[in-house]
């Protein structure tokens, strides 16, 4: 299943995909794609009622409807750091040997072609296109990696939007620069396992005002989506619906050469295999 | 006023003390101490009712029931780390030049007497006794430190429990040895600021088996309770409910000659002037 929600921001009501432009409401079924929703088996609760309302053609057109984040605002968003192999050589970082964890404030996350607002302050506003991973129950202390399959409840398209200088120049720890509002484009619909066939060898693209920035596929990373979660599961307690951004590519701005940064009126464009697309327009600060 | 949350994990009911052994149950009146609840204007909604109940004599025993955190889950814990110019040294860095952010997972929120548990694997767990603020409002952008006063809902004392090797050890950032389970005891009570003199003036301490480690004042905090909450809007928007964790004085195990943690069995005794005392009994991994 592919799980969206449509509506105005902090009116989201819970819907599935229906291929290209429509989709299955589901806002009498379940409150939210949320925490409760998630750690009460609700994906698989859906699917029944979900395939019999697609076969009685029970669908409707999405038009031009606003998609939110394809999650409620999560108990947290975890983050993994340099974590691809060619971006760790792009930053001049060694590739690190576990997993380097930061977070982002959880109110960062944003529909998947909202608008992204640059800090005040900012003169260094990054791009990041990230497999996000969403966590499908309360998990600690898997015995092993494989274990990890089970504690997925699908994967997401994420832009990872960074303040560069407040990350890395403003005294230490990385959440400073990463907890913006707005930083977090999620979207535009959470895939469920089942449909993607190998995790671990996505392509995935951004573009700025069209011109290709960032190249990457998963299979650079140097921690993979399982490892990600059973070495996290090691530290503390991941909750239903906690939402874990896995790294990013080669071709930041802070990569360049020289560093290029978002301005207003730019626009973002990016892609995750089997994950679809988004679209964001950089906005000045208010 | 000086909130509360009574009952078994998971099942508190907001309550408002009424001096020692004694408190106004509050929870037909609110839900609970959350987001919507700091968010709406409760602590003053309910007031006027307290009040009433207080000159009515309507106050229960507290007896021996479980006190929980006095607020619920919250959206986010931000923590400032080295924030004691003494600590700083202890720990042979330099006092930071501004503030250092860094998180816990909110689920490391329990009650100010509950167990606290060593992870699996650890060899460095810490102490810190610290004064912790919580929002009254969403919050972003202040004009200056004076209105940080208006967006603080109250004062709690939390211990922000640490693995130090998790911390600094496994990779950098902060947040990996600070987020396991238990750890963050708080309580037991939110005391609102219109009951505390002097904020930047507390005498604070922490024993462990009986022994004080921690000895400190709010008053050799680098950046006060005010600062903080002005700083951390310029740079992520705090949300109503939201835990912010300032800093702890000298006297760590990270700090002793030599470097001494907690073992299952320690019991850590902690205490801020005018916002009570806590108990937590240290407890082997599960």
């Amino acid at each position: 299943m592919q799980l969206l929600r449509i509506g105005a921001v902090g009116a989201e009501k819970p819907a599935v995909r229906a291929g290209d432009g429509a989709y299955v409401d589901v806002s009498d079924l379940v409150p939210d794609f949320d925490e409760a929703f998630f750690g009460s088996g609700g994906v698989e609760r859906i699917a029944g009622p979900v395939a019999e309302r697609l076969a009685a053609g029970q669908t409707q057109p999405l038009g031009d409807q606003r998609i939110g984040a394809p999650i409620a605002r999560p108990h947290q968003i975890l983050c993994i750091g340099l974590n691809y192999s060619d971006h760790a050589a792009e930053t001049g970082q060694k590739p690190p040997a576990e997993p380097i964890l930061f977070t982002k404030s959880p109110n960062t996350l944003i529909g998947p072609n909202d608008d992204v607002r640059i800090p005040r302050g900012s003169t260094k506003t990054d791009w990041e296109v990230e497999l996000g991973i969403v966590i499908g129950r309360r998990t600690s202390y898997l015995d092993n990696v494989e274990q990890a399959r089970d504690a997925i409840a699908g994967y997401v398209l994420v832009n990872d939007v960074s303040e560069r200088a407040f990350q890395s120049e403003r005294g230490g720890q990385w959440t400073k620069g990463k907890s913006a509002e707005t930083f977090n484009p999620a979207g535009p619909w959470l895939v469920t396992p089942d449909e993607i066939p190998n995790v671990n060898n996505l392509d995935m693209w951004l573009d700025i005002n069209g011109e290709r920035r960032q190249t990457g596929n998963t299979r650079t990373m140097i921690f993979d989506a399982y490892f990600i979660v059973h070495y996290l599961s090691q530290f503390l307690v991941l909750e239903p619906g906690d939402l874990i951004n896995t790294g990013t590519p080669p071709g930041v701005g802070l990569g360049m050469k020289p560093p290029t940064y978002l301005k207003p009126g730019d626009v973002m464009t990016l892609g995750i295999e089997h994950l679809g697309s988004a679209r964001q327009q950089v906005v000045a600060p208010r």
